[in-house]
């Protein structure tokens, strides 16, 4: 007999929920609370699906956990040991496509939920557990639509993304924020003509050259205690037709920062500008903000999650900021302590995703403590 | 009535020879000429026409001029004033596409070798019309296929290039050579990676950057008297697959040189591999020589050539090497001295292209005199 949690990632598991598609998971995590006297309200955007389930209406503490039901595709299927979809079993640990991003959690905050709820049916606050089918593809029909509708009506203190935060044993690291990412498209001027007539022309390659190099080492800031330094990276650069006797006339770049909430948006604008302008390059930016960063400062919050991992597993956390951005950042703008801590994310994406049983099974355990601790204090 | 060359000129124009299509032209050419006493060959490649037209088979010097029949598309119809093809003559002036470039001197030649050989019929030595439809595409099955089986049937001394040499007066430019035209596609290796994980990635725009400055202002030579020093431009540049979160792998450049007699594809290689060292750079490297340089140092040719534009126009053409490349660059490899005399290249390949009726009489009789100044004497 498998632990019900096994049983539960398996079924979301074979639900071929490659995003956007949430593939029937959230209807049945919805049926299964509601067996339990949970509420749900589902709202639809676009091909996306988004929901929100919770128990609880009493004064008191709001905790709301947060994941996401899409999966990415499962890449080379030749390369899997075993199909992605069919949840297979070996030695204790489980395989498959989200089994570790992030439907192990998931299912571990649905049981540790149901645990709760049976045992404690007339809790103050509020347990609620908001599901989007929007994590993995491009965010804007998910969290990010979605959260602003339930704020009002849901005001949550805290917020726990089941995101695979940790690296070797389950609660070693926990994301206590998270960078901002910022894009931005650098277009440099420089005056077509034909690789013959150099002197009618003026490379923007070459004329660029040295900013990029400048770009590259810049210190845009020091971080701070949680956040290392501001990493800016060129992701894209592309100039010309394809044809090789043009010089072309236009070089294009786009670039990324992760921020430290040490710097901002304008302050990065500031310093690219001023790179750009050093170097007397002619230019245009076009600015889009992925996602602000954040930081939980409640230490009322990092110290209960500390706790509730150390119950269950002897380790104390360490906390950190690192890896890329989450569904968080639409979560803390509306003043709601954030935090992220999940399975093991080392094969996250890949090919034979996988992650212990036993992982799991301490996971719901340090969600029922931390429910627990949260609520019941 | 206008004169000859005109009405021939007119005719070519007339037909749509689109690059790499003929359109009938050189067979209009061949049996004119034909009629003169002219022999000719006639060799297809693809889609490529290519005709070398010749008379006389005595003893003596063998002059062969070098044309091509093919024009670039008209662009931006509704740009043009009148029909590109309607070859309308308007204040002395004639406009059409393809009069400069080069249908205008192709006319000019065939009225020279008629007239020539009208009043020569016996002359020693050769007089020939080589064209092809091949010059203004990608000139694989034009020249560079033809120039082979026609060298050893017909052993020539001199070749004079009917291209657009000229400046603001006929004759003030004479091309005694032209540079060599080398490719080089750079691959430039670094790490793919997350732009949330710079540190487990390399991104091969920054590990460039410093090279890129470097190969932009590099001396790669100093030129000689007839040759600026080389050139180096990158006509392409690109990185990343277009999404914005992924630090790419692999920096991908084609540049191309355009390269002095004082350099080679060897010397110019091994420079781009010291740089590419020095910056410790992992890399991949692919060559393609599209045109080796030529250089007419045949003293006897250029003298000629200078008198017989001196003797039409009053002027002393100066002898440079500018410009792209031309068909030249497969004759001069024969051992034939090559050099390029024809039309004002101001409105070449672009729209209301146009030549003086007074030019092209200039040329017809700049090369009639240059004939009988070679094969006469
Ligand atoms: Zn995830
Ligand atoms: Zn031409």
């Amino acid at each position: 007999m498998e632990p019900e949690v096994i049983n539960l990632a398996k079924q979301l598991i074979q639900k071929p929920s490659y995003t956007p598609d949430d593939a029937g998971c959230q209807p049945l995590l919805m049926n299964r609370l509601g067996g339990h006297g949970f509420l749900g309200e589902h709202h639809r955007f676009g091909e996306v699906d988004n929901v929100l389930i919770w128990h609880g209406d009493e004064p008191g503490p709001a905790l709301m956990f947060l994941g996401h039901t899409d999966v990415v595709p499962p890449g080379d299927l030749a390369a899997w040991t075993h199909d992605p979809l069919s949840a297979h079993v070996e030695a204790g640990v489980l395989y498959g496509r989200g089994v570790a991003d992030m439907k192990g959690s998931v299912a571990a905050m649905v049981l540790a939920m149901e645990k709760f709820v049976g045992q404690y049916p007339n809790h103050r606050g509020k347990v609620a557990l908001m599901l989007t089918s929007d994590e993995e593809g491009i965010a804007h029909d998910g969290v990010k639509k979605f959260m602003p509708l339930m704020a009002d009506k849901h005001p949550f203190d805290y917020c726990l993304v089941g995101e695979p935060s940790s690296s070797k044993v389950i609660g070693d690291t926990v994301r206590v924020g998270r960078r901002g990412s910022l894009h931005v498209e650098i277009r440099i001027k420089g005056k077509q003509g034909h690789v013959a007539y150099p002197q009618n022309a003026a490379n923007p390659v070459f004329l660029a050259a040295k900013a990029i190099d400048e770009m590259g080492g810049f210190m845009w800031d020091e971080g701070n205690e949680d956040f290392p330094p501001t990493s800016f990276q060129i992701s894209n650069i592309n100039a010309g037709s394809g044809v090789t006797n043009i010089i072309p006339g236009e070089l294009v770049i786009t670039a990324n920062f992760r921020y430290a909430p040490v710097s901002s948006q304008h302050s990065l604008e500031q310093q690219l500008q001023m790179i750009l302008d050093r170097h007397q390059l002619k230019h245009e930016l076009v600015w889009q903000l992925s996602g602000a960063p954040f930081h939980c400062k409640d230490e009322n919050f990092k110290e209960a999650v500390a706790e509730s991992v150390f119950q269950i597993t002897g380790v104390r956390p360490e906390f950190n900021t690192g890896g890329g951005t989450s569904d968080g950042r639409f979560v803390a703008p509306h003043g709601i302590a954030t935090m992220e801590l999940g399975p093991i994310n080392k094969t996250i994406h890949q090919v034979n995703e996988c992650e212990k049983i036993s992982h799991l099974v301490q996971l719901e355990n340090i969600y029922l403590d931390l429910i627990k601790r949260l609520l019941l204090k």
